[in-house]
């Protein structure tokens, strides 16, 4: 990556972490969000596997490096706030570490869906 | 809703807040990431329309009453640490203050894409 190229800064919080929202890049499924230092988003980005900051390890992860569940980037972006981003990938495997293809999968809550005229 | 259902128990982090991913129902563009508080999360799923907590204001907002740009909720899952939301919605107009459909568009930081040998 070249050192005057004209991307912005990316804001990080108070911990110094901004959130990363992984998604499938083949079907669009959310498949997990993580944390990511500025670290972790320069390797993610100079080596096309995703890495992590794990805030209850206090240490860098590569996602897969135990599980074999690697993820390659296919393409990040960050939205308006530039404070997070979001991270097209091509999972192999289950990216939730309970097995699920989805972080997400099979956990719903309950909500009103019905779009009505009281509900404009 | 019912008091006695068994959903789990949504992690808020210290400050009271979880992140709320907003992903278009069509096509699964992920379209922005807000926060919510207990209640925010509570009139949403009540009421079917995205609620949010704004952290710089300190106020609830509803998505769309200044812009007209509504979402109408289609479902809300939660992740395996049920610290992280993932609503489902119809989104009227741009999801984004700037105009674009998602906060994310048009936004793109460069990375490493080329999955090879060397790159396992």
């Amino acid at each position: 990556m070249s050192e005057d190229n004209k991307e912005p800064e990316i804001t990080y919080n108070e911990a110094g972490l901004v959130p990363a929202i992984i998604q499938d890049h083949e079907g669009g499924r959310v498949l997990m969000m993580g944390w990511m230092n500025s670290e972790a988003l320069t390797r993610t980005r100079e080596t096309g596997r995703v890495w992590f900051w794990s805030r209850s390890r206090q240490e860098f992860w590569r996602k897969g490096d135990t599980s074999g569940h690697r993820q390659y980037v296919r393409g990040i972006e960050y939205d308006c706030d530039a404070d997070t981003l979001l991270i097209q990938v091509e999972q192999i495997g289950a990216a939730c570490h309970t097995g699920s293809r989805s972080c997400f999968d099979n956990r719903t809550l309950e909500a009103v869906t019905d779009r009505d005229e009281s509900n404009q």
